[in-house]
């Protein structure tokens, strides 16, 4: 029944590789011209273009949903960031054009407004446009105020969560994000450094009983480590750094909060990377990759 | 490729369906007389047994991981909880035995100690065993606890991270989880009544630029909004209800924190249920379905 639906899609019209630039300049006269009765589903109606916000998830090509997975093979346009995982990214048709609109730290392809739109003119196009996102859009995706930009000109525009990567994190070191002896309540947070600072409610991170998940905040490590120190968590609070959960590439590191910074410089880890903090950390193991990940390598929709 | 995929899991050795107390009753003897080699992969030394701990997602089995999709496919034991989707015990094959361990508030099939036997016993009889929870296993879903029950008696555990409510919640009403203007910080908590009374931390939970989502709480609905609004949070912030998501039985209401419970009240908003709280709220529609699940129905694998 897979394959039925992959065949399908397969079959949509393929259009002409090309750059973001390049995507931009197209005409959006097309949209005018479209008169699709009321009431069909996104999928039918697909002279008036829309876009699905798609969540990735953590890296590993087997964690996307069967929702995620169909759309991509469907795709006409696929627009990205850089925390897309590459074996993800290889599931994207010869046929489909390809966006890389992805930030990294300090090097930013297109500012938000731009990918707004970049997201704007192509669905205007009449293209279903697949825009994809590593882990969740509307956990630290910005996929709300890409939704808000499309709404705004009437388009339509679908969310497809994706695994968070938290959630890959825990899985392939076993290190459980919440647990009836450690933690009942999980905070996700984000250590930008804007001016050297991270702006973050320490009072609020620096709680027993909880565990707290910071996504971007490698290059705030110090900081983070030392004021949840400062503001009441005890210096041996176990704490991990992992880079690349669910990934070929995933490394990871546990320490206490005091040591965690030397025990990543020392380790040489780098973005991406999560940094979980609390009694959790303990019961699995950082340093390792489970069979989550391991396994799934030799199944994966690309290598099948 | 999918297809061949399934074509092979369809051949594994099928077991007689069985219940929780039958199950329990059978012999470990199996486990002894295993001698696979070494530094095989859990799926293909399946003798010694092993028990995926595998997240369902929130309801909608077009939301499950292809890695999920093709364990449950294979499973030759499939233990579930209250939590997951119908449609995704639907996916189950007739080979499978199914065994029901699922917990509904004040009705638990199984005590958690019982559920951890019982994948001891499984597993120890060498058979592949699917333990399928609602959402994600790590997140309220006790698995860190089965996982280290495994793991004290030498048997091998891997888990599969699923989407979580939330993110589902989020995806199908446009309520984005974080967003630039709204809230940078997301909490996960569980909202339990134990005794009349639920134990949360309400000076973290009553804070400013933050998206509080709590599972299991519409019975402490009252006591929620009424500490929140007492630990600071103004009691006209946006909060919701929402009931079923992803499913075909969602239904959702928006209200202020003040007004909540009386909203869910005449709109008879029934467990299992998500409250969401923060400005997000009103950047999105509790109230509707949006075409995430709604045109996912006519493409999931178990009707295509």
């Amino acid at each position: 029944m897979y394959a039925a639906t992959l065949d399908q899609t397969a079959a949509l019209k393929s259009v002409q590789a090309g750059t973001a630039r390049q995507a931009r300049s197209a005409t959006v006269s097309q949209r005018e011209n479209t008169s699709a009765p009321k009431g069909r589903t996104i999928a039918e109606d697909r002279k008036e273009g829309c876009v699905f916000l798609v969540g990735a998830g953590p890296g590993d090509p087997d964690l996307l949903t069967l929702k995620a997975a169909r759309l991509i093979a469907s795709a006409e346009v696929v627009v990205y960031d850089h925390l897309v995982g590459k074996a993800v990214l290889e599931l994207i048709p010869a046929s489909a054009r390809r966006v890389y609109a992805g930030k990294e730290a300090g090097n930013h392809a297109l500012p938000q407004h731009e990918i707004n739109q970049l997201l704007v003119d192509l669905a205007s196009e009449g293209l279903r446009v697949v825009r994809l996102k590593g882990g969740d859009p509307f956990i630290f995706g910005r996929g709300g105020e890409e939704m808000q930009a499309l709404q705004a000109v009437g388009l339509r525009c679908e969310i497809v969560p994706g695994i968070t990567a938290a959630a890959g994190a825990g899985a392939t070191t076993g290190i459980p994000l919440t647990h009836r002896e450690h933690a009942q309540t999980l905070v996700f947070a984000t250590g930008h450094l804007k001016d050297d600072t991270v702006d973050l409610d320490w009072d609020a991170l620096a709680r027993p009983n909880q565990t707290v998940v910071i996504y971007m905040g490698l290059g705030a490590l110090d900081i983070i480590c030392r004021e949840l120190v400062a503001h009441g968590l005890p210096a041996d609070t176990p704490a991990a750094v992992i880079h690349g959960a669910t990934t070929p590439d995933q490394r990871g590191i546990a320490s206490t909060l005091a040591d965690l910074p030397t025990a990543v410089r020392e380790a040489g880890l780098r973005p991406p990377a999560l940094i979980m903090i609390g009694n959790v950390v303990s019961v699995g193991d950082a340093t390792v990759q489970t069979a989550c990940a391991i396994t799934s390598g030799a199944n994966t929709p690309s290598q099948g």
